[in-house]
């Protein structure tokens, strides 16, 4: 199964392994956004979401794929921190363990997090070792599955059940969209996204958001090729969202079905989050931001579209919550 | 129709015509919040309203039954904050106009939002001018239509919706809850919300939740009959709960419903906002927090309990919020 992609219909099969295990998160709108976007803006508050961002939905489905005997014997995962929570939880609902790799400067409440649902936690300074190799160590010592954040059949199947209660709602509200902006880091949300809403609205035009000097995916989208941008110097508040290559199997979804990707500045993610406490009541990460950050910024053309902006994530550290609302910014 | 009291029909009339016009709200639940409450909590998020709070369900209610000329009158309101804004988004959605009277020393993003939906603003010093007088006067002058914020039999019904959707989002998840808590201020949400749920659920035991020297609704169910407490030394950043009796049509529906009220200091409050920006991603109000904050505050006994906590609204002002999430707090 693993060299396969997944269809609409293994999206259909992750909602119904999903129903009752995740929240059924709203989409929300607002008058200031929209006037202030020049657009009809809703938002997927998947920042709602158990584990407070859409990671539980491809973790969930994936481990329950396991058989008894995998059960037993473990899982493994890397993470900066969404995806490493979302396994965490996902394994202790699951009754098998989890042993996670995290990189030491992960923010406090995504270590936390993991901690918190019972997981084994392996902390190693991503400057120094590859989280990767050290998964795939385990796994070799140990006959433990990985869970791949993104390169993986059934989590990407189920980030794609995000898509379809979008579309699901559309449907039910007579909406019509034009656009969807997706965060995107390794690709799974965006791909999983992108077969879902294709499926109802083929015309909707698909958009990476990224943050700036991490837009790998803006890039291997324009050049039809997947496209590595490292930049050691490079900085960005956007935890979640610095991998540095589009995902193999998550490109070969989104290529053919995303137009292409935006990316912002930390100053514009910070000003979308007040924007988001101020006038959607929503805690959002920084990572989770990047999308309407991006629109604010006016980034794409958008003038009286109906747009779809995913706020991916919530798991912020107070502190830099603090310094995003404490910002000017339009009331 | 203002003689009577509505019912459980007049609340499902109610539901069909907010249909479309308002958010369904999740209900949101945290492991983590659950072992550090000691119980199942179910987060009723009126945070996310429309509006940023419930009132908007009351409002667009009660305006929709004006007929033409009424319309064409306008109406008047006195609140505040949440009313206020709940009102002149309804008044403008209806294409009606509004003008509203409001202490000076509401919050500002309160005041703002008022604004920003075009309404009329007459701001008193709630110390020396009687809000209720000041409207009473514009009724007379204008032959405009008050729309109270609590003591209105529309308002109610309309408030009413927000206990409906627990009723129904228990039944479809099979949960059989056992107490709900409601933040009160004059009690219409409270009084809708009884009429629902009890409806559904007979054996449910319902609490009022006020803040800490204001709590004129816990103390009158108490007593059997409407009791003010007026303490003008008394303080509290719950500003939207500070009314100091109840309405007399929402004490007529809640006393026989409702077992009893409990209240909370402010600083139980700001840990409460702290915990749901944590653990639920929430931005909650200080007057929306109250409900959680006294259940933190193990102010009932709810061991093993399942408990509908509503959180019902999210305006707060960026310098309280910090504050709240500034404090130390359990992770």
């Amino acid at each position: 199964m693993d060299d396969f992609l997944p269809k609409y219909d293994d999206i259909r099969t992750a909602a119904n392994c999903l129903s009752g295990n995740i929240v059924h998160t709203p989409m929300l709108e607002s008058e200031k956004l929209n006037r202030l976007a020049g657009c009809r803006v809703l938002i997927k508050a998947e920042s709602l979401q158990r584990t407070g961002s859409f990671k539980i939905r491809g973790a969930f489905n994936c481990i329950s794929q396991l058989d008894e005997l995998s059960r037993r014997r473990g899982i493994v995962a890397y993470s900066s921190g969404n995806h490493a929570q979302a396994v965490a939880a996902a394994a202790k609902s699951l009754e098998t363990r989890a042993t996670i790799v995290m990189p030491t400067d992960a923010p406090a409440i995504k270590i936390n997090g993991t901690k918190y649902y019972g997981a084994k936690l392996r902390l190693i300074d991503r400057h120094q070792e590859s989280r990767e190799d050290i998964a795939h160590q385990i796994v070799k010592e140990t006959r433990a599955t990985l869970v791949q954040p993104y390169e993986n059949f059934y989590v990407i199947a189920g980030q794609g059940t995000v898509g379809l209660e979008i579309a699901d709602y559309c449907h039910q509200n007579k909406i019509n969209p034009d656009f969807m902006i997706v965060p995107t880091g390794g690709g799974g949300l965006m791909a999983g996204c992108a077969i879902a809403v294709k499926e109802a609205n083929p015309n909707m035009s698909l958009f990476t958001a990224e943050p700036e000097h991490y837009n790998d995916y803006a890039e291997s989208l324009k050049l039809g090729i997947r496209t590595e941008i490292n930049d050691a110097n490079a900085f960005s508040l956007c935890d979640a969202l610095l991998a540095p290559r589009p995902g193999k199997k998550t490109f070969a979804i989104n290529q053919p079905l995303v137009t292409g990707g935006v990316a912002a500045t930390d100053r514009a993610v910070l000003r979308a989050m007040a924007i988001a406490f101020d006038y959607l009541k929503l805690v959002i990460e920084p990572g989770g931001a990047v999308a309407l950050a991006a629109i604010l910024e006016g980034k794409l053309n958008l003038k009286d579209a109906t747009v779809i902006v995913v706020a991916s994530g919530g798991n912020v550290d107070p502190a830099i919550f603090r310094r995003a609302i404490e910002q000017a910014y339009v009331s």
